[in-house]
């Protein structure tokens, strides 16, 4: 059943002292929940281990409070009460044979020790610099004592991690933390033993490679995560120097903006060839991540000796049950990672992981969600779901796989509702999978029917006899220039500058030659039409309240890139300024810190403020005598939000129809201390 | 010995079926605790009315899942966790003879329910509208079954608190939260019997004090808390309607940026002609804040029939003992307030409050510290502080408190380093605080000895005969223009275009008339030593790489107001730009996302890119042959941070002297739930 051409993922590998099942290996990565949440975090890292990662990490783990990052979550090995919270994970991994991971972590300059209040240590006493962040604080420079002390505390935050049932324990010498400090030239510059020649900057590393490999004592493996990039021919070097040493490589890139990229600007398999020139330098096992969704590739990858495992984090994410599936020959139902980074904006926030693709992410523990087993309905019902974007097409799928009848009516020829307009949109193609993926599971099942082209009025009701009634019909773009800092819109309107947003999205032609794009809305969509806009031809302006545009994608890791893209893109930005006027050919911006008014010529503006539910269909079924067993209203239609609100939404949907639930117990349940 | 025009604070006061002990009132503030730190929010709340406030509050509180406010810290009554965890907490008041309150809470337009996942419930469907902040996602409107929903959750979480043992239990209708959003007709376009008239749109906060008043039955009063502003004709018909209904009235103002400013923008008793047009209006009880410090101005607001009772955030944080200390005629001992707003600006980032004057809050619970009392030391040891800043005032402080023999020596001649020097700077002047008050607690002791113009080099160290030496020597801004953006400092530098901030600070005269700061520092400093600038006649312009300026300062409350002042300062500000040279008479900016450089003419740069911690005396101590039984670096000239964590930081040389601490068991010291 299985491609033959796949076999190479399925072969175990040595890794020093233990042996991976297959080549699927989640990379550490970060989900909100930290050790404040373990239960969550085993849950959902459980989960991966059941769906067949051969390697499932958890998150950055702090050895010590010197090393604290509030008010993200981070994990930690500090005490007895951290071995006994890991332990949760490893069991749960070990309990569908997957190897458990753990990466140890020491901060550097990128932290403030907001908890702790111990002072963060560092190589210069230079200011806090994580990625978009300005805290105020300097690090303290290390002596030769600190590093000692760094030494012990690595190697007894291994020993714990052995407690704790790991199998194979990381060095973390990258992603700017203190060990990558170590490794630049720019930030290392002691005169001692541990700075200036390269020999020098690699040797913490290697020391507490060493030291692990000799805590762990064949116990467990260990890994060095690391970064290698081609255009900084040094990082080769340091390799070199280091790699025999530890029992797995896992590999990445120097620039963040391309591992962690929005799908916007990067696809997968980006770092393969920076991984690939490392790999003929070891004979370790090397791992590196690429967001890998397609089976070929990943055996491509492998078979061509650019890596030996499939590292992956929002892959994994997306679809905790990827290698199952690929194991299984079923690639097609791979729910794939649209690499949107809503993962890491909600890590970014402190709360638990979420995901776009699969809206179970971070609720196995809370709500015993699983993202490929729905309890069955204890009676099948007739539910008629109107809207076919996200949120319907979610609600449609767990109705159908639990068992009902359903009838799926989307008023468009197409489906997709905001993903297919919006895939359309520089970028953004990747979005369809959103659509795609949810049509491909629909299209198996018997008892869910799609009516496209099909307008659902209130009088439609009593002939289609349904028991069930559920409204996800979207939302569109205002026009009247409400939001947040304009409570009635702006104080002068000539309605014929207005030039809508779903005018765009429609892929209507606008008529205007300057178009300002007031942009309240800070995401992607100011940016994404303002690209769209220039390619058709207009001169484009970007206006924003804010500091800077897309301002929310500092969570999404897509500011920079999205803004860089509208620079060279020739869009005109113009930041900290609140339209109050549009007429007359120009739109009226106010600073809203007190200074002078100026004045931008322009034909036409396209407002971002806000987005309309269209509630037609559920307020007027409401004010009739229907007859229904329920009725609800669900994604955009109920409050306009993110894509993973919206899919989020269907879920639920889906999961507790004839439900009643105590919200309070439901969603209320957390990990409390008491 | 107690003043007596202070004895009016000392009053009881009846508030419906319960007596506060005096006028003193802890209003409900956020702690960045909440309901996952109920052990560190028992002890903090305890030690306020251990040191004598009548009333104590928790903080704002949930009243169900419909509204969390992750990331922030908050707390909530959704199930018996919670009221046992609030059980420690008026079980840690009630033991003082204080009343404990609590402030039921519904989020409204403000928050996004990150963390439970329900759409948040709001008036219109309007964007997420927190002060400084862009989250996606609209709320959905409220219709008559939302709001039933409302009154119900509402009058469960009444009951919840009479269990946990609360005295006091608000309707919380201000602060841009749910119900302040159905008074304010900008954001209530109800057309139903919520909505349109004022009679209707406080019908529902009048329905919630009835339900409430209905659900304690006599078992604890029913306060609220409410905005009455001069400017705002309609917030007192407002009051007017609801003006005989709660046993108490929280009184405070419409616009923030009063409520919870910077000190640099808003002096003590702000609030005060506001709340006595309102309280002309009632019988009922009113409290209100005002940062108020000073008795004499306590007991006049009070006389003066303004409110009823002396409300205090800030204050109280500032220092628990408030109370205690003018009902012992000892007012001279208030450790006052210095509104930096860094309390503020902690629980913002989701981690427990901090203050820069009293270093023990936060940590009553986890280190176990006391405001006031501080264990004698095991053994008195002779001490040497070198540096009379923040860090060595605070160390030589709680040495001699606990018994120390202690030297404290400082190179200038007046004490307090740099709060002396920025507490000139415009708006900074009651930062000298930190100052003042630990030389007027250290005038009291005979073990603590002050030198200052006394600049201590090693040699002078064998004659002093000491077992410990502290240093605190501070740090200066460095003039290499090295920090966050510019890790090697500008590519081309003409040093005499370089100005040193601490030649403005030390009051020096710069020749310079049109000169470039240049602010990678992103909080107070920049803004404050261009308006000291611009005040001395120069012409002034502010570059920051970040999109707006005093980035950091809008978790201290006053981005806003610090940016205001400089446009109205005629201080030309120019954001999202990285220095990259200061040659011939311009500074070249180059864009952070690849934009075209511009040139900036300047006669002369001021960098704050970083500070360089001045540690020669420590570093040449530590190479010799000292004999010192401990030598520690503390301060700014161990890690530049926070004026903050400097007085944190003596605080710990304080306590920890002489003792080898185990920083994991005392430092990581966590809630855990494992």
């Amino acid at each position: 059943m299985r491609d033959s051409r796949h076999d190479i993922l399925f072969e175990p590998l040595r890794l020093g002292p233990v042996t991976a099942p297959n080549r699927f290996y989640q990379v550490p990565h970060c989900t909100g929940m930290g050790w404040r949440r373990p239960r969550s975090l085993a849950a959902m890292r459980g989960v991966k281990a059941e769906g067949g990662w051969g390697v499932v990490n958890t998150e950055y783990c702090s050895i010590h409070p010197t090393s604290d990052n509030d008010y993200y979550a981070y994990c930690a090995l500090w005490d007895d009460s951290d071995i006994r919270a890991h332990r949760l994970m490893t069991d749960a991994v070990h309990a569908h044979g997957a190897l458990a991971g753990v990466e140890l972590w020491a901060g550097g300059g990128m932290i403030v020790n907001h908890a702790t209040r111990l002072p963060p240590m560092g190589l210069r006493s230079l200011p806090q610099t994580d990625d978009g962040e300005v805290q105020p604080g300097q690090t303290r420079p290390m002596d030769l004592t600190d590093i000692a002390d760094l030494r012990r505390w690595h190697r007894d935050a291994a020993l714990r991690a052995v407690e704790a049932g790991f199998d194979i324990v990381y060095v973390y010498a990258t992603h700017g933390y203190l060990l990558s400090q170590f490794l630049d030239a720019r930030t290392n510059t002691r005169t001692d033993a541990y700075g200036g020649p390269l020999e020098n900057r690699v040797r913490l590393v290697r020391e507490l490679i060493e030291d692990t490999r000799e805590a762990l004592s064949g116990r467990a493996a260990v890994a060095c995560r690391f970064s290698v990039g081609l255009e900084d021919a040094e990082s080769y070097d340091a390799f070199g120097l280091l790699a025999d040493l530890p029992d797995l490589w896992d590999l990445t890139v120097p620039d963040y903006d391309i591992e962690m990229s929005n799908s916007r600007f990067v696809r997968q398999g980006a770092l393969t060839e920076s991984v690939a020139r490392a790999k003929a330098l070891t004979d370790r096992p090397v791992v590196a991540v690429g967001r890998f969704t397609d089976p070929d590739m990943m055996a491509q990858v492998i078979r061509s000796g650019a890596q030996d495992m499939i590292g992956a984090a929002r892959p994994s994410i997306a679809d905790p049950f990827l290698p199952l599936k690929i194991r299984e020959g079923r690639s097609a139902d791979i729910r794939e990672c649209i690499g949107c980074n809503i993962c890491y904006a909600h890590d970014s926030q402190g709360v638990p992981i979420r995901c776009t693709q699969n809206p179970t992410m971070g609720d196995e523990w809370r709500l015993g969600w699983h993202p490929e087993r729905l309890a069955a309905a204890p009676s099948a019902a007739r539910v008629l779901v109107v809207g076919g974007g996200p949120a319907g097409l979610e609600a449609a799928r767990v109705l159908g796989a639990r068992g009902h009848e359903v009838m799926l009516a989307e008023a468009r020829r197409v489906m997709g509702g905001r993903v297919t307009r919006e895939s359309a949109l520089p970028g953004l193609s990747e979005w369809a999978r959103v659509r795609d993926w949810r049509l491909g599971q629909i299209a198996k099942m018997d008892n869910v029917t799609l009516y496209p082209e099909s307008r659902i009025g209130p009088d439609d009701l009593p002939a289609m006899s349904v028991d069930h009634l559920i409204v996800a019909t979207g939302a569109h773009w205002a026009d009247d220039t409400v939001g947040r800092n304009n409570p009635y819109g702006l104080h002068e309107m000539d309605r014929d500058m207005i030039v809508s947003a779903d005018d765009v999205l429609a892929g209507h032609m606008v008529e205007a030659e300057h178009i300002a794009i007031y942009d309240d809305d800070h995401y992607y969509h100011g940016s994404v039409l303002a690209l769209a806009l220039r390619r058709a031809g207009h001169d484009v302006m970007l206006v924003t309240p804010a500091g800077r545009v897309c301002e929310w994608g500092t969570f999404t890791q897509e500011q920079y890139a999205s803004t860089a893209a509208l620079i060279a893109a020739g869009v005109r930005i113009v930041t900290n300024r609140v339209m109050t006027q549009a007429a007359g050919g120009a739109a009226r911006l106010a600073c809203p810190f007190g200074g002078a008014d100026i004045t931008l010529a322009c034909d036409a503006v396209l407002p971002l403020t806000r987005r309309i539910p269209d509630r037609t269909l559920y307020d007027a079924v409401r004010a009739t005598d229907h007859g229904l067993q329920s009725i609800s209203l669900i994604g955009d239609a109920e409050a306009p939000g993110l894509i993973a609100a919206a899919v989020y939404s269907g879920h639920r949907a889906g999961m507790e129809l004839g439900e009643t639930v105590d919200l309070a117990a439901r969603y209320g349940r957390r990990e409390t201390s008491v």
